[in-house]
């Protein structure tokens, strides 16, 4: 347990509230206008909440795919079925999720947990027991989350900064993070531990997370904010108006690539171009010990209507071509360091991942 | 005369057209959904429409303003009033246009072109014949531009490879440089020279003048252009998708430094980090003799609500605060080549841009 959690604990935004058979989930698509829930009751409500950003952010997804899958198999558990059905039932109910969003990886984490789990207890449990072993684990690696955003804040914290003035990107908040936040959970805990700090929030184009859901978290906490287009980070940065640099991360390789929301590797570019520290804050669940370095992050392509409208408004022509990637690559040679709930890992992050994930070098 | 002028002329789109006590402009605010214009036809509208973005683009921005003077100027010869009650009038007039945007450089210097021939000719001449002298001199200055627009297209197309694929930030087209274009005047002329070339358009928040302008004029001409946020290109660069990025100015001091729209300097630092070409496209009248480096170059910050807004639509919280610069300064060092109507100026620029402009280095 982290000190923040027993001195300074202040709860941040929860994305998701559950109790067996009906998850809600904050409707991320709807803020800042409107804070409602959308009730997930079944495996499709959660398929399509995760596709179709009702959830967003990879802590988050993998929270929500847990608990999407553990409804899965409360359902499966009830039919009766043989133990062969009941295993296929499940791998293709498991593999319809983990086809939702194709980059974060604590998507495909979170299901191998549960996963895990139910088919090594279909054996020797009651149905019952299944629905709820699977409800637990879920809980559990909410709790685990909200456990890691306190740990990373209360590191990150640490680099920041009296008066320091922050750049940051999309939403690595406690609606990304499923808790108390990564990146803006470090800016959180700056803020109430004291430092007189401020952020330029990028408003993240296509679907502006910056300005519809990180402003809307530091505005509920009253962190002083500014919102500014993602075009401007250079014009600040050359006037000296911007001291450090703090993304989350989608996923990231054993060699510290990162990949996180498009626009992130502008930004860490821009940063080194002018000497300013560029800092990723994820909890371990981010990375993946399978891939040796960014180039093979598979790299989500969004509708080009993302990008063709802003809000449901046409702003060119019709038939306009469109490219939209949802994420791109920072090499880890532009991040000064990874801020991870068992602290800050700094190059050469071969060797600090590793270490830290407890796996061979 | 160029050799485009003669052997290849498309016209582009004109922004301007004009008769005496008439100057009509296409209203750039309301593209690309409907093509309409704006009538001027006192001095009010036109420094509205110049404020308001009716009109944009610093050589577009001049050449309004001339025409705007020149019906200050027939207006009032038109009142029969003594030489310094004439001259106050007129000053005050000038002024007034010259205040309504800071930093484009083309402004102040066709106003001081009309005013110059004005105040010269109040002495000796009939009030209809200022009148004349005025408007003769706006359309002067009018078809300078377009014969500078073609020249600079041409030196520019030769830069321009085979297969190309092109990045381009806001818009630098007929629309804005009055004429052919300067930035997409280069992409035009290398498109109708046989060139497969193709485009990337950044949108440009906050007016989204590459995704409604820029988009506008290339499928006009049916040049391959695909639109992408302004976060995308350095993702874009990294995958080896862009071969070299073109862009107009508003203001270019003797040093090479260029002010241009808001952005361009976030695309020429990741130029920069790729090794990627970065042009600037501007005709003589955009450089300002006046300032040795970029330091000084007034930045207009523009309203707020163009950033909290998108399209009127509000997308962040009530009472977000924003940040909005209209533009940036690019330092000449990361400029690979300035293409003017006598060429293109290379580094070193003090030496390169004190001989095009013919002053003292």
């Amino acid at each position: 347990m982290s000190a923040l959690t027993s001195k300074s604990y202040h709860p941040g935004v929860l994305p998701i509230k559950f109790e067996p058979g009906r998850i809600m989930l904050v409707d991320q698509r709807k803020l800042p206008h409107e804070l409602c829930y959308f009730d997930a009751t079944e495996h499709d409500d959660m398929v399509f909440a995760i596709r179709d950003m009702v959830v967003r952010g990879a802590p988050s997804i993998g929270v929500a795919a847990a608990f999407g899958l553990a409804l899965d198999a409360a359902r499966l558990s009830s039919l009766n079925l043989d133990k062969p059905d009941f295993l296929t039932a499940f791998a293709q109910a498991t593999a319809e999720l983990n086809e939702t969003r194709p980059t974060a990886v604590n998507l495909r984490w979170a299901l191998q947990r549960i996963s895990a789990l139910v088919t090594e207890a279909v054996d020797h449990s009651y149905p019952g027991d299944i629905a709820n072993l699977a409800y637990n684990e879920a809980e559990k690696i909410f709790q685990e989350h909200l456990d890691a955003n306190l740990a990373i804040s209360e590191f990150g914290a640490q680099l920041v900064g009296d008066g320091a003035r922050i750049s940051t990107h999309c939403n690595a908040g406690g609606l990304a993070a499923c808790g108390y936040g990564t990146a803006l959970g470090v800016i959180r805990a700056a803020h109430f531990a004291g430092k007189n700090i401020s952020v330029y929030v990028d408003e993240t184009r296509p679907r502006n997370q910056g300005s519809k859901l990180t402003m809307w978290e530091l505005h509920q906490d009253g962190i002083p904010s500014t919102l500014i287009c993602d075009s401007m980070s250079g014009h600040l940065m050359m006037h000296g108006k911007i001291d450090m640099v703090i993304t989350g991360a989608d996923r990231i390789a054993r060699n510290g690539d990162s990949a996180n929301k498009i626009g992130t590797y502008n930004l860490a570019v821009l940063a080194h171009h002018h000497k300013i520290p560029f800092y990723i804050a994820a909890p371990l669940s981010t990375f993946d010990s399978e891939l040796f370095d960014g180039k093979n992050i598979p790299i989500e392509e969004r509708s080009s209507s993302e990008v063709v409208t802003i809000d449901g408004v046409a702003t060119t022509v019709p038939g306009a071509k469109a490219y939209n990637p949802g994420f791109d690559v920072t090499p880890a040679e532009l991040i000064a360091g990874i801020i991870t709930e068992v602290g800050v890992l700094r190059p050469d992050y071969k060797n600090s991942i590793s270490s830290a994930l407890k796996i061979e070098n």
